[in-house]
């Protein structure tokens, strides 16, 4: 008997499907090209530099990241270009001024005149041009400003007239998680760019520079019909792919790249339950598809090949263990529904004995993934790499 | 103005007050003292040195494990006696043969035959007497043997006669989490009392050794009434406690010692919310009050010095981004109801002014704990010591 690599990993790991891996950043960059805009990857998702060295590789220009350790561990990988994409606070300052004297071509965004105040005060002070990019609400998500409210222009000019760099503006629809067909997909799509436009064309008719018009989010990415007056597309997820974006509808399980190995423990026959070693300490406690079409507990159950298992999800998960059941079968696909009873499987013992091997696909692969301190790439030929991901701030 | 230690961290950063701590360790050690029954403290809610040497030294003996990697950190920190409480698998036994070849008075657990001859076949093999415990199951949580199933039996059997060490029974009553009076938690503590000292009854009665009694939840260890036949008492959580607790009714929000420090980064001043720089990344995905009496969101707000805010939770979360909110008032107390629109705080900005620290309660201390790789523990002199935590398998 043959063993492959994979086989002597110990559970719970995380495992990358490097041609899908692949395959997803391929898509990706193939639709920044044809929408004739850069491209900016979001390195939350990974993390991990032998991930973001073949995004770059692809063609994608800078990175985004959401936090500042992030920017300092991707620096210190080589990463110049780099878009700090949550809100600056005058606490944070300190750290952004070390990466921009050490040569990082950072750029950091702000939403209020607050903020703006303190970046142009502390830049002063320390002989730094920051450059600054406004963030835009255009869905109501999260954080930005509207593009017809007043105070876009005293941010701007707070910025501009204080001797900061107004690099542009920027916009993430996060709300196109919440969709599922491609008609509401496209309208939230449409509704992004309009938004982050408009709020470009304001600030150029007032004289103010705004060279970068940013916007993206991997459904959008994804579903958009053109990206007019736009300059860089940012995405992350896509580049795993994971069970709520195959909710959303802009990829398939068989685009899914990361998945969790894990060694069924133990049974509990009268339930129907199988107890697997990966609990939510390895899922997380995402439960992104709880409110969607498919809900697939904390993850979509695979033989160790990688092979989708129908009809068998992790329907519950304690912290090192997690509950394989069937799952209520909805329109001939593998889904739990929180109303209907999960039909006991009463073989459960001989369908997965102990110490079966099996992947679980994720709901969410940037928190699932934070779960693990390495990758473990898998390649066509049985490979494994092992690649470093890091966490925290 | 004087700047105290915590005024110089960087958010998000997980803070532990050091005297609530250390009380809830000495109620928990207390408890097990008048029981008159030894305390196992389980370490996978810290999964950090310097906190473990206080309970040891508050009178613990011993700890339970989640993970070998947990076993493998805390014997080299100089922990000896650790018992691993998570089914023994196949796949897993090199690495506990590496750890009691080393020293380590390491006892491993299985509730199915099937692990219970890999355990023999192994420790034959290697010349090893493993100590094994039978999880047994006294409330249809997750996994163990029911107290009066024939196979304890072919379990207990297989495990002396193959020339192991049969150190006794353990349960784990996880469903104590899904109750809220003292009446349900003190009939639930009894079940779980009754149903392992009944298993160790039948092993006795069938001349087969049972030292070890071990039973524990942070709510029964604290509601039980005795522990008559009882060995050994575990329970985790109880060192940090979180809001599931106290909405389980076992402490009150002035026990929490574990709160997640963080900085108002923006408004969303129509919709009456402050954005916040801890997101899901920092207070975990879990969402564990969801279904409880009150639901706190992703947690209950306090100021920087660890006061509730009264009436004020993260609503909602993104991955570096939290979304503060007033919650809905129900019985006079801070919680969301999924039903009640949040009423909007037109003042947010004013009430919570960008760069604000603030400090976030956390649904569940193990997942909370586990996004960090240090905790700050603040002294009430306001000095601050960084204690290292680890995580992964």
């Amino acid at each position: 008997m043959n063993t492959s690599p994979i086989d002597m990993l110990e559970t719970p790991a995380a495992v990358i499907d490097l041609s899908r891996m692949l395959h997803n950043i391929a898509r990706m960059q193939q639709r920044a090209d044809d929408l004739g805009v850069a491209f900016r990857p979001h390195v939350k998702t990974s993390k991990c530099t032998e991930v973001v060295t073949r995004q770059t590789a692809a063609g994608a220009r800078g990175i985004t990241v959401s936090t500042l350790k992030e920017a300092r561990e991707f620096f210190a990988a080589g990463v110049t270009d780099i878009l700090y994409a949550v809100g600056m606070v005058a606490s944070k300052l300190p750290a952004a001024l070390a990466l921009k004297q050490s040569g990082c071509a950072l750029q950091i965004i702000t939403d209020s005149l607050a903020a703006a105040e303190a970046i142009v005060a502390f830049g002063k002070a320390h002989a730094e041009r920051f450059e600054v990019l406004i963030e835009i609400d255009t869905d109501s998500h999260r954080s930005g400003v509207k593009p017809d409210e007043p105070v876009l222009f005293d941010i701007a000019r707070t910025l501009h007239d204080g001797g900061m760099v107004l690099a542009g503006v920027l916009t993430h629809a996060g709300s196109s998680y919440d969709h599922d067909t491609p008609d509401a997909l496209v309208a939230v799509a449409e509704k992004e760019r309009a938004g982050v436009v408009r709020a470009a064309q304001r600030l150029r008719e007032a004289g103010l520079p705004c060279p970068v018009v940013s916007l993206g989010s991997t459904p959008t990415a994804l579903m958009t019909r053109g990206l007019e007056g736009v300059t860089e597309l940012r995405a992350g997820v896509y580049v795993f792919f994971d069970l709520v974006m195959t909710n959303v509808g802009v990829c398939t399980t068989d685009d899914l790249a990361l998945s969790v190995l894990t060694t069924v423990i133990g049974h509990q026959v009268d339930k129907g339950l199988a107890v697997l070693d990966a609990g939510w300490m390895a899922m997380s406690r995402d439960r992104g598809t709880a409110k969607q079409k498919i809900d697939y507990g904390y993850g979509q159950v695979c033989d160790v090949d990688g092979t989708v298992v129908p009809g068998y999800i992790l329907g519950a998960a304690n912290q090192e263990h997690g509950l394989l059941c069937r799952a209520a079968s909805k329109e001939g696909t593998a889904g739990l529904e929180a109303t209907d009873p999960s039909p006991v499987e009463t073989d459960i013992a001989e369908r997965f004995p102990i110490g079966t091997r099996l992947r679980i696909l994720p709901n969410h692969a940037c928190a699932t993934g934070a779960q693990f301190a390495q990758y473990h790439a898998l390649a066509d030929d049985g490979q494994l790499s092992t690649w470093s991901r890091f966490s925290g701030w």
